[in-house]
């Protein structure tokens, strides 16, 4: 551009409108410019900073910010700060908090499919899940059954596989787990219910305490390392394996649909991965961090790890198969969700016999 | 910023300087500004686009487009577009290109520890291996090791389990192994040569027209998916299981040093989030597209899948074991991180018998 092309009215404008772009002005422009500044609020349904689900929460915040210079800022509120853990979904919905940092099977009341997005009872374990969710048609179906409630889901970490649960008692058949008042949500409960246990859902923070005054029988809740930082083993000796109802679990992100589709594109494809980042960092995270909460658990707190007897898995298997035959039974899109899980779950267990599975005993 | 002030000399100069750099153009301003527009070049050691390992690469240059809103635009290279698949290290070393896209184990003649940022025989699993890599100190040891040749490392995709092989004969015992010439790389090469294999490495591009001619008795490649992809069943079609000398490659993104200390924090944070998304995606798209491979394979083209025998897993595993003890002998550095990666294994193999493992076996 030469000086005399500047000097016209018309070059002025365009120079003008350049630096107060480059220079940090606000103005229309900056509501999708570089020098846009948002404040997001992110609600979560764990304690603020918990091991694993709470510190990846903060981590994706932080991940966000860094990631976009600082044009969003994320604020994490722990369950309870804004409220409780079970109304994450109505904050995000609303658009009172921008994000949420959650699991989807809380909102089976809501929305019946949501279990499946989270964790499906004898169903697909953390790398089987990421591969439904990512390249096998899981993330379209959530993002289908979320778009009516205004959110925008996303995979935000996975467990791993769980443990079966901390119980006061050996387990050795079915007739002991009957009339047992079990800490257990989602479709696991729904399994459980069936073989004669009471399932009773509750916020990760209120566990210890309902075990310990005898409000409840027995509960899971993740494993070795989540299950140490809340000190389940103080109030129950024998954990079962391996956890059956959440082998793989995913927890999510959920942001309002407003809020997301009103950011640039660049900002947009920053949430995005930040999320899968998170996603992936947080199995690293239990991958590790469970192999030294069980060490520790064992051989300094005296807690018997032990495998369900084939029966009781047998009977929670057959459970299992009715309980999501009649969820599919009694909601279309739940019909449609359990179908795909099931496709893919039938190739993945025929895939991994001859490598994850084969692999595994041949380093035995 | 008035008229007046624009019409002096230095406003003017101002004015064009922040014309420029929004423009495209070069200059100091634009080093570490939001109108910085970066043109990179990645190198690859794969065909461009081949399915998972040359497309992971095109998607991480998207990504990194994308979420860089543009300031970084990352132009990919196949395999011998620059220079041959085992030149991506020193092209990136020199800054030729600022990005590769490779396997740490190609560099093994010039670092002999490069090999465990990849795949260890009877090693780690993909998840075991992010979790060592992200969550238990192996990215670390990486960036110590890759820093003199001025790289830094990302993990950048995995496989998830390989297959041990195409063979054109059973392989029924140690014997039939003994004197076949096979394309396998890194570590698992060094253990088929203790049974009498003669192990020889190769591009990926390459395998077919050397097994086809007969100057390759045999060869690994990866598994359904990208063995289909070259039509390895096309010259033999014995393909045996599982992958030991592969359970969970690592694929990896180097960014030259000086390249990537050059940004500022926010695409630095991008470049590393974007590697992480393309590692958790590639592993999804091998877990869903290997089902699909192994499928087409079986019922389309006669592959016939079979486990090595018991003998020969066990010989593998006790010349793999030799062989590891024999490269932490020859080199402090890949002593160093033998140790990190057993240690981690040891624990890995404990939990994961109580919880990945026992789930496969409570779902079958």
């Amino acid at each position: 551009m030469k000086r005399r092309e500047i000097l016209r009215g018309a070059g002025l404008a365009t120079a003008i409108a350049g630096l107060a772009a480059c220079g940090g002005k606000t103005g229309p422009a900056a509501q999708s410019g570089p020098d846009l500044k948002l404040k997001w609020k992110m609600a979560t349904a764990w304690p603020t900073n918990f091991p694993g689900l709470g510190t990846g929460a903060a981590r994706l915040a932080e991940l966000i910010t860094q990631a976009s210079g600082g044009r969003i800022t994320v604020k994490v509120f722990g369950a309870g700060e804004l409220a409780s853990a079970f109304e994450v979904f109505d904050l995000v919905s609303r658009g009172t908090v921008q994000m949420g940092h959650s699991a989807a099977y809380y909102w089976k009341g809501k929305l019946p499919a949501s279990p499946f997005f989270s964790a499906m009872p004898f169903g697909l374990n953390a790398q089987e899940m990421n591969g439904w969710l990512y390249a096998g048609g899981g993330i379209e179906l959530w993002r289908e059954l979320y778009a009516p409630s205004n959110l925008v889901p996303f995979p935000g970490g996975n467990t791993g596989v769980q443990m079966a649960g901390w119980f006061r008692k050996p387990i050795t058949s079915v007739a002991d787990l009957k009339g047992l008042k079990m800490r257990i949500p989602g479709l696991g409960g729904e399994v459980m219910e069936k073989i004669g246990v009471t399932p009773v859902n509750m916020p990760g923070g209120e566990i210890f305490s309902s075990l310990q005054s005898g409000a409840i029988d027995a509960a899971e809740w993740v494993g070795p390392y989540n299950d140490l930082a809340f000190g389940l083993h103080r109030v129950a000796k024998y954990c079962y394996y391996p956890g059956w109802q959440e082998p793989g679990s995913a927890l999510e992100c959920m942001v309002n649909k407003e809020a997301f589709e009103a950011l640039p594109k660049d900002l947009q494809s920053i949430v995005e991965i930040c999320c899968q980042t998170v996603n992936s960092q947080m199995l690293a995270e239990y991958t590790t961090r469970n192999q030294e909460a069980y060490d520790t658990l064992r051989n300094q707190h005296g807690v018997q790890f032990l495998p369900l007897p084939a029966d009781v898995l047998a009977a929670l298997r057959q459970a299992a198969t009715e309980v999501l035959d009649a969820a599919g039974a009694a909601d279309p899109f739940s019909a449609k969700v359990l179908a795909s899980v099931r496709a893919y779950q039938a190739r993945a267990k025929a895939w991994h016999l001859i490598s994850e599975e084969a692999f595994y005993d041949a380093r035995r």
